[in-house]
């Protein structure tokens, strides 16, 4: 059989296709869990699986799973990643991780190629986050990490759970979300960071993914007139957070010297919110990565302890949420090593290297060996409208793909 | 002629029965210029004033004025204050002042009591400026600092003019608006600190009111992904506010110490908001006052360099637009006067004070004689639903302002 290619314009054109729904103005995307644009997103990607003759599936926590069988009755192996965003986020984050596969399916089909295992092609559920507060939401289900009954009764800020709103675009399905009986999951991911594209690297295969800790916060103290209240007098809920914030960028930066420690407060909401009125109560998360557990944990704590040590100087009522704590996740040597050996045959420039970001493969690595590959992010940004890969890039990517799956799939690959 | 009473039942009751229209629950108060609750309160002492025979007229930014006519056709002497909230404020805060002199109107109705010079009751439109951005903004118009022209077009944050907005309430009447003829202004209102309770004073006579800068802010980062962002890679416009926050209220508490210095960020917008991304924008207002000129400005002069330095050092873009620069401003004394005398007749415990709020006496008091009396708030809570004012300290601020005004109505009055 001839060696069969990826079609860099059908992939490019799919992509950009795909980033026209839930485009709000100047390429922000806005595709929240259970919204309508995540409706068009999912209908459109489920049309063109069965374009392809794929099988799909919707599991109970609306991850969609599109099979395409093997030769053999073997586990199947795995790829995908997101279709949700961030607010006002990128088109390349997730979409390009169902993509790339899918690609390598229409690849395959153009030629009549039978692999050996199925290839399942999986888009997983509000990995960003954005609407219930828990990232990685449909991957931690499938690795029976968090239970079904609980995933679907997580609340929205109206009080929507998960489940009304899989139900209200049609896609809270009947299967049991369960993706632990694979042989292998395959991620592919933009960077959303520099290194690669500082490199001029067009491919990273990631050894670690970093652990991470979401904290949701309240500081609470008394609403009164800004003009007529000393500063003395006041528990200004705002200068709290601010006194924190100032405290966790510090020790985060000189944590950073030594490892990937990072600390970020991303989302701020602040009461009553007049001109003229101190806040009374600050809500805000707090995001703490590194792939170091031990630099991470003394971030942790030091977070915790100064969110302590300003509440009780100030007067302020302090709650703390911990919505997430997910440990550093190494990836599978065996899993990654036929993309490590694609890119050397096909000489690909590429980079092991570690992942700040959390992504669903850290989920699968905790029950299938599991391999995450990062195309680059342009000036390493991303969760923005100007994020951006290259076509040759994303081309490059889905070429390593296709072979490495290739050799995944193959009955007989040794590697675990 | 006998002694005429104010009622304090009747005054209280109509305070709380003002308090029902815009109680979002548990007593917090949103009545935002324009909106329905606004409007049912308008209408509702609207409906009160011509029970008392007075004739009320609109002027073209929605104030009230209601004449009660004199012996004499003299300038009159001029009583009120406003009726709309800070979001989720009080029920106090503008009510005291509105219907202290209406109760002083029914005393004087229920005997035929007949004053030489007329008495007008004022309702300013949007003195909190929490819709439009722009405090005090009924008595700037009114006291011909501000063109009718420029207060009507101003733009809520959905683009909605003051000008639309009292059109849909009924509010747009056709009167010059320009209260610089009157003889006398005397605004009653709650103190909003704890001066008063503290001391257990009855009665604050306002010798000047504090003078304010209000700032909106924004600083303007770069989005991207919180986790795989190093620390020194970022951009956050967050941390940059935070920067500018501690800065500010450390500099406050320094310069208050000697005057009475405030610095306040009330009004904070952190975008995109996403747990796992780092803000790019964040748009907030800044609130600096002294009843000391020059300490107001060291303060204001401080908050700018240290916006514009935070900015430059984080390779953030600063934008900053000056909303209000309003003097601190002398109360006058001829007006004053009559007022501490009552106190001194009824033995009411009462001090002389500065102002930490704005109020609309302070534009009035560019043009006409005016007074200011503050009643007590309980520990100093205001602009929150915890907001309040016994009844008989409700009661003894009218009683003065009853004698006050019968003073300043009185064509021998020579004070003025």
């Amino acid at each position: 059989m001839s060696e069969v290619s990826i079609d860099p314009d059908r992939l490019w054109s799919s992509i950009m296709s795909l980033g026209e729904i839930g485009d709000v103005g100047d390429g922000a995307m806005m595709r929240v869990t259970g919204s309508e644009a995540d409706a068009r997103a999912r209908d459109t990607v489920v049309a063109w699986f069965e374009d392809e003759g794929l099988d799909v599936s919707i599991d109970r926590v609306g991850n969609i799973i599109a099979r395409r069988e093997g030769a053999n009755a073997l586990p199947p192996v795995r790829a995908g990643s997101h279709l949700d965003t961030v607010p006002r986020g990128g088109k390349f984050d997730g979409t390009v991780g169902v993509l790339t596969p899918l690609e390598v399916v229409r690849a395959w089909n153009e030629v009549g190629l039978e692999t050996d295992r199925p290839l399942e092609l999986v888009v997983f559920t509000e990995e960003e986050g954005t609407r219930f507060g828990t990232g990685l939401l449909g991957s931690q289900v499938a690795a029976g990490r968090l239970p079904v009954e609980r995933a679907l009764q997580l609340k929205d800020e109206e009080g929507n759970t998960l489940e009304d709103v899989l139900e209200s675009i049609g896609y809270l399905g009947n299967d049991d979300p369960d993706l632990s009986d694979g042989a292998a999951f395959v991620e592919v991911h933009v960077e959303q960071a520099r290194t690669l594209d500082d490199a001029g690297d067009q491919l990273g295969i990631v050894d670690a993914i970093t652990g991470i800790c979401h904290l949701e916060v309240t500081l609470r103290g008394e609403a009164n007139h800004a003009g007529a209240t000393s500063m003395d007098e006041r528990r200004d809920a705002f200068a709290g957070l601010a006194a924190v914030a100032v405290k966790l960028e510090r020790r985060a930066r000189e944590l950073g010297t030594t490892s990937e420690a990072v600390g970020t407060i991303g989302k701020v909401d602040v009461e009553p919110g007049g001109a003229n009125v101190i806040p009374e109560r600050v809500r805000f998360t707090v995001d703490i990565r590194d792939t170091d557990e031990r630099t991470r944990r003394t971030l942790k704590a030091f977070a915790i302890e100064t969110l302590e040590s300003v509440a009780d100087d100030r007067g302020l009522d302090l709650d703390v949420t911990e919505l997430m704590d997910v440990e550093a996740m190494p990836m599978d040597e065996a899993a990654s090593e036929p993309f490590l050996e694609v890119c050397e045959t096909l000489d690909v420039d590429h980079r092991v290297m570690a992942s700040g970001a959390a992504h669903d493969a850290m989920n699968m690595a905790t029950v299938v060996p599991t391999a995450t590959l990062f195309v680059p992010s342009r000036d390493g940004i991303s969760h923005s409208p100007a994020e951006y890969t290259e076509p040759d890039d994303v081309a490059a990517g889905a070429a390593v793909l296709k072979r490495g799956l290739r050799s995944l799939t193959y009955d007989g690959y040794t590697g675990f």
